[in-house]
């Protein structure tokens, strides 16, 4: 699981129906590179998080039939940049 | 789910049967590497977009069983370089 | 199979269900990028170990629902810096 | 799904029993590195090819049960260097 | 699938039981990353072979439960540096 932080919402108009109404989030890797994720817990701005990917990504979703590959699994409190 | 960028359409008119009919886009990462991914969406060239890797990529097809790794989430509107 | 390095537990209080109660931990890839892995071993912090990634990472929990993509697979005794 | 360019055929006199008797192809990447790769199209060497990976790469051959990571989708007839 | 080298055996007592008792090697990458790999073929050190990777590598296992991520496919008889 990757350690990255939470920089921004993600508002998506159109997207696919396998996304149904997923909260996405855009996360930054320890390096910087963006991604999407979903969030499942809720996770304010600014916060490190942990996320999980490939097939694990839909099972850690209370839908598991979303179709995303990466899922924010919990939030770091104490981690410092 | 990655950020990219379409680039340019994919006319292939020679490969396996397990792709089916599907739209083919050529996307651009944020790195610039180029990558070929099914578009279930309809996204014009020069949009930025959001895709699913792995497995979850086949089922954000609407025929599940087209085998592609890389799959059109859906357009960020108001993304820029 | 990586080798990577356990350079500190996870304390977490706020994550998904799909976690339980496994036990988590920071390992270091050898160029030094942090990941966090389930623990099934019980590995304690500056042990090299090695790890299975992907869909392989549920199975080698002792409860392969767990919704781990990292797990840790056995301790390199010998293994040095 | 990535674009590669087929460099040689491999030949492998000992291999698994999973891969059957398919064709192998020497592809290398946009950067250079070299994969081995599949071939259910039948692509000469010098070709640019498209490629799928993981899970799909399975499916994509026409026997599913061929233990292969990557497995050519396509040939792109005008791509250049 | 990748090409990498044997450059050692894994000598590990203490090992998840998903392992069973599989042969591990340890890898170099063409970049010479090391990773370790399950091995069914019986590959001595120093020699070349090609790898499967993901859920694949553990069908390409003669038992499919062993929780690997990473298998020997076949041995590159006449690969040079």
């Amino acid at each position: 699981m990757e350690i990255m932080r939470v920089v921004d919402e993600l508002v998506c108009t159109r997207r696919v129906p396998g996304l149904k109404a997923s909260s996405l989030r855009i996360l930054a890797s320890q390096q910087g590179a963006l991604s999407v994720a979903t969030d499942p817990v809720g996770v304010p701005v600014g916060k490190w998080v942990f996320t999980t990917s490939g097939s694990a990504a839909r099972y850690a979703m209370k839908d598991p039939k979303v179709m995303t590959d990466l899922t924010i699994c919990g939030i770091l409190d104490q981690w410092e940049d």
